[in-house]
């Protein structure tokens, strides 16, 4: 996992814009957030679901490389004074405290076109096909947008400071978390050519570990520390926003989270290749502390 | 002209997100901002390259939609209190201060997804080609993000409160400005399948109108009236920027206007269809009150 981890930030960091004079902060503003670490989960299941379809990690690596761009912007927005007005990201100060409100949406801007630029261009067109690359292009922008991860802000928005039902806070999660995990499992198979009937039983694990992965979220910003979670725990409830936890409880919600791991996991009886991978990363993703 | 603003206006509302139930605030301010009005530059340039090419309208309405969706976003961003903090655009109060500043950063994030997704979809590739697809999202990406106007909007930032120099102010016009209209021009060449060498001139074009564009632009800020304008006038003054007008003076900017404005316009001998429709665009923005 750590080699993965090596591989994919060498990518990326590749990425950043070089050569330009006037716009220094932009560019130091974008590296900032690519670089502050984070588990890279999402390009770390394109890369997997690439492998277990026989891909080569070449074709696999812009795809998984745009799937962070598009989480860094998010993160950076998010952290917005008119958003959740964050302070700290992953135990350091956030993009806008260091360079300014305007930079920091600005780059978050800039962040979501390098994604698509990322999957557009002419190297990652002939590592898999023109085919791949626009299939690709439209999981994302799809499931990045309003019927998926900014359609899910926008509910979380609207679920604050009231006490909302299990089906708005579960199509929430399904789209602010699950979209991109699920869009970064069928981008894998994509990028490797895989058939239809892969695509969409990477799709229906990627939903079932995205919720999961909302779910411990919420878990762990009730029994968290700020130092373990590198970001202030208790959020949730100074928002009064209504989460699994809040609606079902701690015990309820470590249950739902085995079942919706049990059940990604079945998901993954379709593919012929070495599924232990895969498998090991469901169950750490469940049982993690930060 | 005014039967191409009713053909992309049409074609661009049905890309509006439909049937979600939790997300009518975002879908509603993409909507306000989609249906503002505004001149349609950009999409207008891409009809007309595509036909100058030989292309079918059909093929082009995406992408000329795409450029709007990225232009209406910007401008959305644009407005918000970190960045210019305008009340009014295009006579009519600006998105945030009608949906508030966090629904109004979400609708302008998911515009751009929205672009990308509209050039990706099963649609837009059969009625042009996956090449054409790719490519047309690879040139928008490209010149919508930090080498573009993403770019140039931070050194339009820098450059408030200082004198900047003839150099910043030029570089800072290609992109915030001209950028896009490059992109419009090439994508209209693309989705027809022209050949290289009129991709090339019709980035030319577009480059030299873009610029003029932008001077026109802060000649009106000095010339105009709000009520002419629909938005206040005397704003670059007011941020103490350095503009053009500043730096040239007047007498001087329309010149250069009407250079540049010829120089388009001798880019377009290189095509054989009619040029008489782009002639006349280019004309009337060189003269444009508003």
């Amino acid at each position: 996992m750590n080699n993965d981890i090596k591989l994919i930030e060498s990518a990326l960091y590749d990425y950043i814009p070089k050569g330009l004079t006037y716009e220094k902060a932009l560019v130091d503003s974008i590296a900032y957030s690519l670089k502050a670490g984070g588990k890279r989960i999402r390009p770390i299941l394109t890369l997997e679901f690439s492998r277990l379809c026989g891909g080569d990690d070449k074709s696999a690596l812009p795809y998984a490389c745009a799937l962070e761009m598009i989480h860094t912007y998010s993160l950076i927005h998010d952290d917005l004074p008119c958003m959740d007005n964050d302070d700290m990201r992953r135990g350091k100060p956030s993009n806008h405290k260091v360079y300014g409100e305007d930079i920091a949406l600005l780059a978050g801007d800039a962040l979501q076109s390098l994604a698509f630029e990322t999957m557009s261009c002419k190297e990652t067109v002939e590592a898999s096909s023109a085919q791949a690359s626009v299939r690709c292009i439209n999981i994302l922008s799809s499931y990045c947008g309003t019927a998926g991860m900014v359609g899910g802000q926008v509910i979380d928005l609207e679920n604050e400071n009231k006490t909302a039902d299990l089906d708005s806070v579960t199509v929430c999660n399904i789209k602010k978390t699950g979209a991109l995990i699920k869009a970064a499992c069928e981008m894998g198979c994509v990028s490797a050519g895989a058939d239809e009937e892969k695509i969409l039983a990477a799709g229906k694990f990627g939903e079932n570990i995205g919720i999961a992965f909302q779910i411990v979220d919420d878990i762990l910003d009730v029994t968290s520390s700020d130092e373990e979670l590198g970001k202030p725990v208790g959020s949730d409830e100074e928002n009064h926003k209504s989460t699994y936890v809040s609606l079902l409880g701690i015990d309820e919600c470590k249950k739902r989270v085995d079942k919706l791991t049990a059940e990604a996991i079945e998901c993954l009886n379709v593919f012929d290749g070495d599924i232990t991978a895969l498998k090991e990363l469901s169950i750490n993703l469940s049982n993690r502390k930060n």
